[in-house]
Parts: C-alpha cells; sequence; structure tokens
C-alpha cells in the first residue's frame, strides 16, 4: 500500500514536471536543481555563480523546510529570490515549483533553484530541470558517493565545494573521484572554493554551455 | 490519502519502537539514536565515544542507504556492529530495527543505532532509543537549527562537531547555540574534534548517567 501511493506520487510528478519544462522552454528560461547535504554550501555556491553570469537574467527559488535566511542574503544582492518553506518536507516535488513559476514573472535566462538540503529524496523528484548540480563540501569526506549513490547518479554537474579545507580533513580527492566516476561517468567534477570564489570560472562557462545546447 | 498513509506508517512504527524499548529494557541494553546530515561525523564521534566507554558493553547498528564502510572500521576496532543498508530509504524505522535487534546477541550496555545522514526524516521515527545525540558540524554552519528545527527539538544531546575548523568557515558560536536553544532548552550542547578526542570526556559522563538513570 505504501508502496503503490509511492510509485502513484512519483508519476503525477513526472507529469508536472513536464509541465514545468514547457513553461520553462517557452519563456527560454533554462532551469537548475541544486542538490546538497545541509551545509554542503549551496547558497555560497549559487553568489559565486551568479557573480559570474552578469549578463543574463538570473532568479532563484530558494527551498527550505523553514527560515529564509538564504533568500534574504540573495536579495541583499539584488537577486530576484521566491523562498518556499516546505514545513516538514525532505524535498522539493514539481507540484510546488509549478505552482511558484505561475506566480513568478519569468524572465529568459536561469532560474537556480535550491532544494531542501538532503543528500537523498531531492534526487528522486524531477521538478522541471534542465540539470542537476549537486554540491558536496570536501569537509563532509570522500565517501559520500559511496554512501549516498542516486544522487551522484543523477547529477549533470558536481561541484566539490570547502577544497581549502581538504588538508584538514584528510579528504581523499582519488577515492572521492573514483566513486563519483563508477556512478556517473559523464558529469564534470569541479573543485571550488565558494568563500574565495576559486574555480567558478570553469562551472560558470559550464551553465553557458547548457544554455546554448537549450536554444539550439 | 498520501496524509492518511503517511500517519498510519507513524502510528505502526511508534508500536514497533514501543517493542524494541520492552526488548532492550529487558536485556538491560540503553539505546542511542545518532542523527546527523552526511558527513557531519557521526561515525567518528562514535569512534571516540566507545574508547571513553571501555568498561560497558557497547554494541553497533550502522543504518547506510549503500555501502558497508563505516561496519567495517567498527569491526577493525573489535566493535561488535551490524549493517542495515536501506537501498533508497532515507531514514531507519523501528520494524528494521527490531528485526535486527531479534537477530542480536544483547548484552548489557550501550546500543549505538547510526541513522542515515539526513537532518530531516530520521527525527520522525522512534525506533527504541532511549535518547536522540544529535551530530552537526562546524562546517555545516551556525544556521543549521535554523534549517532544520525538528531534530534539534528532539535531541536529548547535541554534539558540534569539527570545532577546530570552526574559524575556517566563520562558525557563530553565540547564533548558533541561541538556535538550538530556542528549540530546545535543556539538552546539552557538547563542543568536539573526533579527530583528537577533545572534549567528548562530558559526553561519556552524560551518557553513563544516562545509562544510571534508566537502571534506577
Amino acid at each position: 500500500m505504501e508502496i503503490e501511493v509511492k510509485q502513484s506520487v512519483f508519476a503525477e510528478n513526472e507529469r508536472v514536471a513536464a509541465e514545468i519544462k514547457r513553461i520553462l522552454a517557452a519563456a527560454g528560461v533554462v532551469a537548475l536543481n541544486l542538490m546538497g547535504a545541509p551545509g554542503a554550501g549551496k547558497t555560497s555556491a549559487l553568489i559565486q555563480i551568479i557573480h559570474r553570469l552578469p549578463d543574463c537574467g538570473v532568479q532563484v527559488i530558494e527551498g527550505d523546510i523553514a527560515s529564509e535566511l538564504d533568500t534574504l542574503k540573495l536579495r541583499a544582492m539584488g537577486v530576484r529570490a521566491v523562498q518556499i518553506n516546505t514545513g516538514g518536507a525532505c524535498h522539493l516535488e514539481a507540484s510546488v515549483i509549478l505552482r511558484t513559476v505561475r506566480e513568478m514573472t519569468l524572465e529568459p535566462g536561469y532560474l537556480f533553484i535550491e532544494n531542501i538540503g538532503n543528500l537523498v529524496c531531492p534526487a528522486e523528484f524531477e521538478i522541471g530541470e534542465q540539470a542537476k548540480i549537486l554540491v558536496c563540501a570536501a569537509t563532509e569526506g570522500s565517501d559520500k558517493p559511496y554512501k549516498y549513490p542516486l544522487a551522484f547518479e543523477k547529477a549533470g554537474a558536481v561541484l566539490l565545494t570547502k577544497c581549502d579545507l581538504k588538508e584538514f580533513v584528510g579528504f581523499d580527492t582519488d577515492f572521492f573521484r573514483a566513486g563519483v566516476r563508477a556512478l556517473n561517468p559523464r558529469a564534470p567534477l569541479f573543485e571550488v572554493n565558494a568563500r574565495t570564489g576559486e574555480g567558478f570560472g570553469p562551472v560558470a562557462a559550464w551553465l553557458k554551455e547548457l544554455a546554448a545546447e537549450s536554444t539550439d
């Protein structure tokens, strides 16, 4: 019974995600789903990314269980950001994104959707994105791909954040990279530091390529 | 429909958790539910705790979506550890713990159950524990209580790990502490470093007190 309900939830979610994709494509919007564990540095990475897309329209949907701390941070930078608070839900679903997108004034460019901090469930739900960006902090340890395979498998790109702290936590880059590659041979793996902005040039280049592909 | 199923899942889970509690109490076992985000340092903290409980029986149930990396680490130390792989499930439920406990040879002492790395869902499911230990790394940032309130609210104790890295991530201890206290006025907050073992003395003292209370 629980499993049947779950299956029908997934099917309905995919139907709604396809509808979001149509709406965004018609408006010239490329959507990215930012996933990662709590405190992986999703918002800090997003801020660095936005700095490197100065001539592109950028809108943000911030997903959190509670609080609007990240939305306030983005608005203070002049970024158009909308907050979704899920109450208790551990991931964003397409239905809530569809409602939100319908209320926004969409402009051509990028829509970044920051998912709930969770390395598990968000990977199971499409929300109309062109690609998923998986944000993983070096401080979480190099074994994350082995322990949370689905998120890495579904990633369009992997951002390894807090790389400046690798040496303090004994991060094993080869072990991490081998884990990512076993699950996902193609997704680019970007090593970054969101405090200094190091490594974000190639991330922005990848995003521009993605946008170019989507308008082909 | 989804909500009704969820309610009945919670009710059934609580019934089974109560059964686990009876079994553990009869065997003189004090169970702790270790919760925290991926890479918070749950296993590293557990290893430090076990070192400080040398004359107590200690058993461990390791919960992971995939891999048995942590169980192998514990077994290498001579700790009796059992692995549960949930496949995809983002939290442990009482039913799987009941099955596991029934297959174990229980000895008086502590049973540490390391939950799936997830700061959201594990807080919703009792698994027969005496108390929940919430492990949160300073590298996750000081805003975690504000963003993931339930886990902090339900904690019997909060372990702030990776405290040696506070200065590198601009961790605001007062902001963190205020957030914890607003949700949970009583739970002790232990600041630790699992790489050096710093700060674990008071954690062991708290665990011994908990065990003494439970046999009163």
